[in-house]
């Protein structure tokens, strides 16, 4: 027998991201973002949605770029303070000790203690409400060598993503592998 | 030291779905999505994104509705099988020996098997390329009364649904809390 919970957004499991932006004097900013996804395969589409209220919100208009960089889940700590201080007041950068590296594609800085990155080229937004969805075009994707496989494929178990349960608003980490995909089905 | 792995649309993890739709003839199908993702608090809004070619294209605008149910950990098979054939010629509720049940707020089925189900009313979509990107208000957020926690809560460990994970292709279920959201960052 299912419950009613009401009209919420508790989509689970969402990705816990870190969006990178300059700001108009070209100061480094990061925030995090678990309401972001995929949106199309081909040109490779990913979406971000953030509150207008926030510094990153301008900057990303500003540059027509963003980057979202996937923290491994030994910065959790890092990564939940970044959601919670805004960028207007904060160098979240300093305040985390972690490094901001200029992308070479787009306008906009990405993190280099988190292993993989997704350098994005604004195409469009929309404002939905409390958020304003940003699509933003993937020109590359960069993943620490250290965490390839021996095919120069990105590793699950060396990149170490965690995941974010709105429902209970708690990080978790991933666990084991349950299977590939159009495979597990033929069984 | 960051390797470029080119344009691809990578984000990870990415959470699994099971879109719900009724057909023409009001004829229940149901086809996994994982580019997907919360993209407004308020209202609250979640995208899927779809091929033109899925059989459940055409059945979301028809109906101005879908579901999305989340699968359970045990129910990898069944959820990789309804993303690899079309309902255009499978019933994949039959095939899976899964049940349809009617929304009482959307035109539109979900999976009585999965814990957990938004009831999705269609606001917009927008072609991006190969997916176009669906865009529904949450009407209501349903969960199996044995998955609730004692203060009525949706308990991840009891809902186990899991993550796909696009650089690999595979599926991993989750693991260990690593933290609270708003906590985690004030250490």
């Amino acid at each position: 027998m299912k419950k009613s919970l009401g009209a919420k957004a508790l989509l689970c499991p969402c990705p816990v991201v870190v969006v990178g932006t300059y700001d108009k004097e070209g100061k480094p900013n990061i925030m995090t973002a678990a309401w972001c996804g995929v949106v199309n395969s081909k040109p490779p589409n990913i979406s971000v949605s953030l509150r207008k209220a926030t510094y990153s919100y301008d900057s990303i208009i500003e540059k027509q770029a963003f980057t979202v960089s996937i923290p491994s889940d030994n910065y959790v700590g890092e990564t939940d303070h970044v959601g919670v201080f805004s960028g207007k007041d904060t160098d979240k950068f300093a305040a985390n000790k972690l490094t901001a590296v200029k992308s070479d594609l787009v306008d906009a800085p990405y993190v280099s203690e988190f292993p993989m990155v997704l350098e994005c080229r604004l195409i469009k937004y929309d404002d939905l409400g409390l958020h304003t969805i940003f699509i933003g075009e993937v020109v590359d994707v960069k993943v620490d060598e250290s965490c390839l496989n021996d095919n120069g494929k990105p590793d699950l178990k060396k990149l170490n993503p965690f995941t974010y349960i709105p429902a209970e608003g708690s990080y978790y980490g991933l666990g084991e592998l349950l299977g590939r995909a159009f495979q597990a089905g033929k069984k």
